[in-house]
């Protein structure tokens, strides 16, 4: 069986699972893709610590670029993240036509253009297929699988962390500080948990999404971004009780010329079936004009989720040296289409806004004359007795209305002399 | 851009999907892929009808085997069914190293040795992602995205007719029948539904699965199939009483040496993601050794669907030709390991138990000493007081319990003077 000499930059959590991986099935993988990949340099500024895997001490090396130009190494694993030492590693690569796996989303949607293109002028392969979703194999899924498809829409929930911390929001009834906490301690959030909870790593791998599915670099600062740290148990409960589950979504869409890509908690039907993903389960679905809806669902990260795709882009990458070439599938281009990102001001969604109204009479029906001025239609409104004599809280959800003209409502509303509180207003997944 | 030739043989639903998908997103393909593939030939015994495509006539001939040799045809498209005709131009594409693709499963189930055989004799690849779960890429996600890991099991749901009519039962509470009726009447069910209803098109499925996760191919007949014909509407509510949906699977698990296919019935509890599969939709949950679960959602069936694996199974075969080889992924061979099938009756499961009894003393302190006696443990039951005043429903849960010994306390069950009817048994998935 030929082999292909393969360098590992970054030997942390995900560098080890690799190398289990490749310890553990190495001749399963060889005997099913035909070629066998074999680490040839591994590369990291600690080559002392045990990681308890078995590797051959004569491999390591502290020095990256050294083991990108070992002509023994074809194809680069970069686990080293971040955008210094992996950006120069990832091109150093690349400018001498070694492929190269990656999970560095981070690097890829900040530098999007330099990146991608420098490998569509060397005719040499970027995977990324671990950038996104750990374990799914959704980015090969979209270029592979569903390639037959004009995708209409992609919506996913992309971050464990969060998806956890709503999970026990919803189940156990927590605040969100105390899922945060419990999240922390369990080893699911980081002691700074803001790259996750703000929504800037889904954001990255929406980023990467949408370039994917429509060739199209949209800048991180252009999308709605929007986390779940002011998200309030009585809002989890309220979705409850109308029957949606609250998820932090990536939602992408495309009409007509016009792409959508937004990052934000939003509402979805229990029936739904990203409503199922609990804990820190990640899924995606996808809808195609030909495949319709199809969903991908699994482990988000972690360390064997993510060596299990990182293996799998190495033996795509393996597969292709082997006959000959450094470049399996094309670098996505842009499309020929003209293509815009829609303003957020003319995102249309459904809505659910929980008012905190002072208890005098009259007041529901300026909010709703409010409303009805700014064309935003009342689907349903649910006031309960409160034990609050002073605040009443009123939970209602709006047909479909454009963003700008909600916040504008907002805004009235929000200053009239009779509400106590800001409005808490969330989206609805259609 | 370069082209591939490609011959379409069988121009019903699915083919007519594929001349859409070409016609429809021929270029963004193309763009995608860096090749486009071209039909050169469409072969029916029915060349006259409208199909509602657009084709050029002079691509049209009855000779499917014509098409076949025709020099300008580089690959091939089965779409005619069946284990004759389909047989006969499968195997003369693989002789003449031309990459075949096809939704067959009932001739890949039934010949698998033959035609995987000679695929592999001849280095030329056999595509099949279409046979299983339609527009899912099941398929392509074991051969590819998984290919790091052990397979540790499989759980499909993978015939939408059979997921259509219990969706019903369990929803509107409809019995087997008018469920059936209703499928047929909406189109989700053939005339005569045996294939589907008696669990034969899932256990071609399982059989393709098991093939593909283990390398190993378990002959039909050996594995065990059962159908929903036989299931009652008040098996569908006391299985939703104790929080459980009741699906059609197909269940292929590796343990050891060992190797469990069965096609059944089973209860899978409500907070599973397999539960919330509803309607004609398909759902494959992968458990890998580094992946852990994940799963594969879609429409398992269908025009457009179907046509979207098979374009994209076309995709590979035509980058792999353009890059100037018959084979871009080896066909599996049989795994080193000996392996073999594990009999049913060693197979464990828990078990829900629905006994018909007489209203006298001591009846369900018989039962429950005739199942302890073959070491069945029960974990819960359910005695309702009943309109009926001679017959008592009491329904019953079991732990694990290994299926010889169920059969067998079962047959002295039911031979019992105070059994008013067959005990119904269902299985529970763990």
């Amino acid at each position: 069986v030929k082999e292909i000499g393969t360098g590992l930059l970054g030997f942390g959590t995900v560098g080890a699972g690799v190398v289990t991986a490749l310890n553990r099935n190495g001749p399963m993988i060889a005997r099913r893709l035909g070629v066998r990949p074999v680490l040839r340099r591994i590369a990291d500024l600690d080559i002392a610590r045990d990681r308890g895997v078995k590797v051959d001490p004569a491999l390591l090396t502290r020095d990256a670029m050294a083991a990108v130009n070992d002509p023994q190494v074809q194809a680069v694993i970069e686990l080293i993240g971040g955008t210094g030492e992996a950006r120069r590693v990832i091109c150093e690569a690349l400018k001498r036509r070694k492929p190269v796996i990656t999970a560095n989303k981070a690097l890829l949607a900040e530098h999007a253009d330099e990146i991608f293109g420098l490998a569509r002028e060397q005719e040499t392969d970027l995977y990324f297929g671990a950038s996104v979703g750990g374990g799914i194999p959704i980015i090969r899924s979209l270029r592979d699988g569903l390639i037959a498809n004009r995708i209409e829409g992609l919506t996913g929930i992309l971050n464990g962390t969060c998806n956890h911390i709503l999970t026990r929001m919803d189940e156990a009834g927590l605040a969100f500080d105390e899922a945060l906490r419990e999240a922390q301690q369990a080893g699911f959030a980081e002691a700074d948990p803001s790259l996750d909870i703000d929504g800037k790593d889904t954001a990255h791998k929406a980023v990467l999404l949408a370039w994917l599915a429509y060739g199209f670099h949209v800048p991180l600062r252009d999308i709605c971004v929007q986390g779940i740290r002011n998200l309030a148990r009585e809002d989890l409960q309220g979705a409850r009780d109308l029957g949606f589950a609250i998820k932090l979504l990536a939602l992408i869409r495309r009409d007509g010329p016009e792409v959508e890509v937004r990052v934000h908690p939003a509402l979805v039907a229990r029936g739904h079936m990203l409503a199922s993903v609990g804990g820190v389960f990640n899924a995606v679905l996808v809808r195609g004009d030909f495949v319709g809806d199809s969903l991908y669902y699994g482990r988000g990260a972690g360390r064997e989720p993510t060596a299990s795709t990182v293996v799998a882009d190495l033996c795509d990458a393996a597969r292709n040296l082997a006959a000959g070439t450094t470049r399996g599938w094309p670098t996505p281009t842009p499309q020929e289409e003209r293509q815009r990102l829609r303003p957020m001001a003319e995102v249309e969604t459904r809505n659910y806004l929980r008012f905190s109204l002072n208890d005098k009479p009259g007041t529901l029906a300026r909010v709703a004359a409010i409303l009805g001025e700014h064309r935003i239609s009342i689907a349903s409104a649910l006031q309960r007795e409160s034990q609050d004599t002073l605040r009443v809280p009123c939970v209602m959800v709006t047909h479909r209305a454009a963003e700008g003209r909600v916040l504008d409502a907002l805004a009235r509303i929000d200053a009239m002399d009779f509400v106590g509180a800001p409005t808490v207003r969330l989206r609805i997944l259609d």
